[in-house]
């Protein structure tokens, strides 16, 4: 037995040609579902009569062969195996022989692939949103220790204003939990029933698809059949959830890698998550977050690949959506190695408290001098204006605002003190801003009990 | 008064410099949505004590004014106005005079521009959920004219089995209702206020985020300051969400445009929704389906641009997430233009119906030969070989599987009936396909009930 | 050994780490080019005393012998070889010991990975060339094949005016021809050598970088050292040059999918080039056709994402840059495989010269009325609202204007023949388009006569 | 007059759909392009006799009078114009009336706009060439300015190895001369006439389109008609080389951001080229590097938007093709805004010589260990190791490797000095790398001169 499609044809598939069409290389990984698929699709088959007892019996022993086979990987492909389904049932051929044949009755491969995939991808998110949630975890532990910790914060790449470490790395928690709420969302939505739609029409034969659907782990079965044979939304949508992961992630290692020069200096990647170089015997690379960041760009091509494969396509089934499965699972291979890596990162590189001290200029309060201003009634447009005239004076003297003059300060505001430092005490400004959501250390407490509890909720 | 910044600096902007910089060209749509915001932040200043009742008062006053301004489209946009906030607080001082530079007081551009923008949003996304739900029920008034019009459903592009035309139409349901739960759940998602987030370290002053947040429509405040300034996702969302339903779209655009060649014929669109040429005077051309179906790669590209700008980004707030707004507010034109003319033509488009039973060749029954073979026992893959050699038999002597002779069928088996008249009747091909999900005229009614229900809801 | 850079470190790699770190299972293609760079660095090395003669030799043996485990792939990657230079490094160290170590004097990985690729380029770019020429030969073929044939051109998908066949058949030469010049652009662009730059800086040895350049058969060395080992151009240009031709063969399908369908039914695709349905027997669908389209998606996607890692990269040399293998080489291989097979499919598939002609009608000829109008001197605008005018009113009376009466004609204007036939002739109506580039035999003749000059030289 | 092709239809175009039609938003900008075009055509048909001697003085005088009015923004475009070419046409009627109708005589707005659009190209390919090359000389003008100065070369932006600045400037030289390679290339390319192709058969009558071609200033015809009109291969071409530009000066941006960072502070940008922050008085922000370095990302999205428009299209002309429009023009106007903001940039930052200095730790100069060894014999590798461990020693007891005692040194080889200062000058190790391409001043000296050279050729 060769090809699934062989009768109407006079001569074989050009070579070049069949290798263009073969997907074995790429959709093996679906096996496991596929043998699942079919079990249950065998005894539906068997519920309405088209299979005898005898042969659906033949058929589920040769399943579970071949499932032991698939498992302990000596699952021989064959050189005309185009597709995963194609090397299973050949395999069922030639281990049940006759019977074999009765098993694709009613479906299709059209509804068949998109049975197998939404097992896996079922699969995959699961892993997936453990995987985040291992990154949220590491980030709220490291927000718990590094309590305590102040490090400027940055606008513009630009020293701005004080905060705690922990605010920072809670920062990157809330991102990856909106990631979980829409993996969450992408799942459910995704979680329908191709099976029993058959080539693109309906099944002829009375399956009940709520059952079918219901002992797959589905809520329901897909309503339109043409639909359930030619959405590819369930994994564009996980492309999409892919980048924006990647795009999370690329941010956080950006920032890791700029805190990592020597320059910034503000924390130091350990030996097991850098590498060296060839040449230069000193270095220390960050290889992980640089490959974290690129595949951000790699995954928006899948993506953007992705969709422009599915426009324009007109019919039900075009061969065109065969491309979804090179680009979900490189994406998802690159992720599930990618999250625990970070995880890894963020779990063991060490801060250096003396680099982030050192950061906290006294340029950065300066907005604490305007506040002040506006607490004595001068609106904060004119503050904003005083004090930034203050500031480019300072820099023209090569002085700082703790050294200016107490006859300077008053020509602003009488009630200035003639001694700044209280006003430009890094500490004092991150614990003014004590509204929700704001720096300070109880607000941080706050966001990491609230963070902890999301861990295992959506929202 | 100029720059909103302008104290800390020396000499004036290059003036391309500042072409480059302005946002005014794209971010205007904002004001009526930032006078709101700053109309609500204003009360929670004067709540605070840092607004006097009297300048509470002017403030207000000074808001209306302007925000009669916008809306009569009266409102004079100078040149030195880089952006709406910039433009709105520069006319409040004319208005109003000192008073209004304690406006900004405890906010910041980078918390207003958000709020602003999801205030946006969110009603940018009733407006395209009302334009989504005008072309589903299109689609099921279509499917309910058209009930007991049979089409070749087409796999490939090649005929493949009878269906029902309504069928087909809801087939273009169920992806947009899919869109509208995206919808729902990004908006959702979005709905969380970051003002009171300041530049990115919170607000110093005791601003209740709480309340702030809950009149100005949203769930709660953003629960980190500086994710609060620095995320993108709600646009980036958006701009998944328009893509999906651009593909969507540009799928049954390419149908349609097939579908209306001469060659095909089955429909006919209506001259209000086509345009001729410029030198062929016969031509009647499907320039709208075709903007629709181009509009989906321009879409495509907007998505991939502005996640291409987000990755790597690693401070708080830096310029580039500037580019949100052109990408998402042009989109948004597109779109909304789009999907009311999709409506248009879905509701004024003639059907052929003799074109279409034309269509209906016998060859598209072939699988009920095998499918009948199969009730009686033969095995689905050896009866979809026999009726193979079959069909390549009729296309070598140029004749219908109508014609095969009665002894030629007997050979195949013999209880097929010697005329195949019968099995080879479309309508009853259509009709026994009636599980859930199938294209029988009792399946689709069912579709139809569901389809009208889940118009106002979205599972 | 293990690592080439492990003397600084104190701890392991993580082993999720090193394996996102690996490109030994995408860059192993490298492998011959990088035993050629080494076996010409060494002979420079040797040059200028850094290798004795004897150190030289062996190690010049010992690249042999690699070389030969490449070809004969006998070669063993070991678990610890990160990618193809550390690998072949490492069984240089196995066969010769010592003198192995002095292989990498001078040069570094970043200028190397380089040099490879460059070289590996060269070739892909060769094979690219011809296979893009065979397309070109074989639509050539077909145009001459074809002369006579006349078919409805198309403008919108909608019939327009006639033209020869081979008209059309070789709209699509000329592309081609255009990517074949961008190939011999950027390869000869991309034809500078890297080597002898090390790491960023240059290197510390007196090489002779022409020498060297011109024994790999570069035009010179690369100008700038950081430049060298920075710039990833020629990857980018040769992922633009895939998608363009991507995008050029995916039109082509496109038009070939819809000719090759029942209703058009201009073309018949070979059975060697098409697959059967696993359910529906008489299906023949264009698998090939519509991967060649699909690919046209998933390369866009790869340039995309490739640029998106490009973005932003700060320094010299980051390891993001090793995304770009990935990219090319998927790049290559399904366009090395899509070419021949689109090749293949335009020298088998089978016209049909009854459809053609059944396809002219008259209403394509209407522009030709407006033109004879044109030359009694009636403006063009007005003539083509008085033959549109016509059009209407044969459609409403479902007449074709063959079948006008020579009253209705002589309204139009006095000149116009009683019976339009010979001025609605398809055929006269394509002669008259003998202008260089029109679709009259002449013209396309001449065109066939500068198609096959075209095919040996780029302009 | 409204539409050009009017006659056929019965029932006016839907409001919406009219909207989304129009491109006169965005095709204004070829209206001087068109009336050229226009001019020369109208003498064409004149010398083959279809403009009387005075019909082609009208026509001429019609079109000079709206030449002015387009260049002083007088001309008004009405509500009903839906495209460039409509409303000159419709003004010329106005002004001239019947004759004006004899002005598309043989040609189509299919082979206009694409001659429109190559003139226009022609022109923007100039202004971008020249503000390419106004950036290169101002990295030139650094290069010759900062000789002398020393930079730690980057990385992984992990200090590598010392660098001479100007060799750095010099890095970002060559990219930009590639692209002004590739943008002289794709004009070439570009440069044929496609008027006189028609809708997409040909021109019925005589017209000598090798002498329209040389008055348009192109090289010749296009060489098929249908080619011509559906080819947007220029376009594509054009996004392409944009989206190279703007990597590249990504790439530059991103360092200067980091190198413009209080942390490396190796450059001040200037006022002119910052803003300031709403509410921090002392920020100053780098929002022009940031812009350009986000126009990066979205003008890779408008590429890979249009490459996925271009995708599948089966016709000569698809309406899907007027995408090209708005994708390159505000390409073209975001590019052309970025590339003088550079050049202003780069001539007025301020370089801090004490900051570069500090950055030369001795850790950059190990590989000068090395490389010492290796002059002694000893292999690469092993010295590589030697040193890595060394450094590792100096990391953990808190030294640099000045201060590495004699006695260590001399385990390591007995020839090394007991006293490294001189083997860990930056400026010898600077010097060292004079090969040709490397870092030494004489090295650079001999690119600035082959780059002023460049300036005013290709190659």
């Amino acid at each position: 037995m060769t090809k699934l499609w062989g009768g109407r044809f006079s001569s074989q598939t050009d070579i070049l040609a069949a290798q263009l069409n073969a997907s074995i290389a790429f959709d093996w990984r679906l096996a496991p579902f596929d043998v699942r698929a079919s079990s249950i699709w065998a005894e539906e088959l068997a519920e309405i009569g088209l299979l005898s007892s005898e042969e659906h019996q033949q058929i589920q022993r040769g399943l579970e062969q071949i499932s032991s086979e698939i498992q302990d990987q000596s699952f021989q492909i064959k050189p005309d195996d185009e597709d995963v389904h194609t090397a299973i049932e050949r395999r069922l051929f030639e281990l049940i022989g006759e019977p074999a044949g009765k098993l694709h009755t009613g479906r299709s491969r059209n509804d068949q692939v998109m049975t197998d995939f939404l097992l896996w991808l079922r699969e995959a998110g699961g892993i997936l949103e453990n995987a985040l949630r291992e990154v949220q975890q590491a980030l709220i532990d490291r927000a718990e220790t590094d309590l305590g910790l102040m490090i400027p914060g940055y606008t513009h790449l630009q020293r701005a204003q004080p905060i705690l470490l922990s605010h920072w790395w809670l920062s990157h928690f809330y991102p990856l939990q909106r990631d979980r709420q829409y993996l969450a969302f992408l799942l459910k939505q995704a979680n329908l029933c191709p099976l029993g739609s058959s080539a693109l029409a309906g099944c002829p034969y009375p399956i009940n698809r709520f059952r079918l659907a219901q002992k797959l782990g589905f809520d329901a079965p897909m309503p339109n059949s043409i639909d359930a044979v030619s959405s590819r939304d369930a994994a564009a949508s996980f492309l999409f959830f892919a980048s924006l992961v990647s795009v999370h992630l690329s941010r956080l290692a950006e920032a890791l890698i700029v805190f990592s020069t020597t320059e910034f200096g503000f924390v130091e990647l350990p030996d097991a998550y850098t590498t060296g170089s060839s040449i230069m015997p000193q270095k220390k690379n960050p290889d992980m977050l640089e490959l974290t960041r690129a595949k951000a760009g790699t995954t928006i091509g899948k993506l953007t690949g992705f969709l422009s494969v599915l426009k324009n396509l007109p019919s039900a089934y075009d061969k065109d959506l065969q491309e979804d499965k090179p680009a979900v699972f490189s994406t998802f291979d690159s992720l599930s190695l990618i999250l625990p890596v970070i995880s890894g990162i963020l779990r063991s590189l060490v801060v250096n408290p003396s680099k982030l001290s050192a950061g906290l200029d006294p340029t950065l309060l300066a907005t604490e001098i305007a506040d002040f201003l506006v607490l004595q009634g001068i609106p904060f447009r004119k503050a904003h204006r005083l004090v930034g005239e203050l500031v480019k004076e300072c820099a023209n003297q090569g002085i700082t605002l703790l050294q200016v003059s107490a006859e300077r300060l008053a020509k602003i505001h009488e009630r200035l003190p003639g001694q700044l430092n209280r006003l430009l005490d890094p500490h004092l400004a991150v614990e003014r801003r004590s509204q929700f959501g704001g720096t300070s250390s109880e607000s941080v407490k706050t966001q990491i009990v609230q963070a902890r509890e999301m861990l295992h909720k959506l929202y």
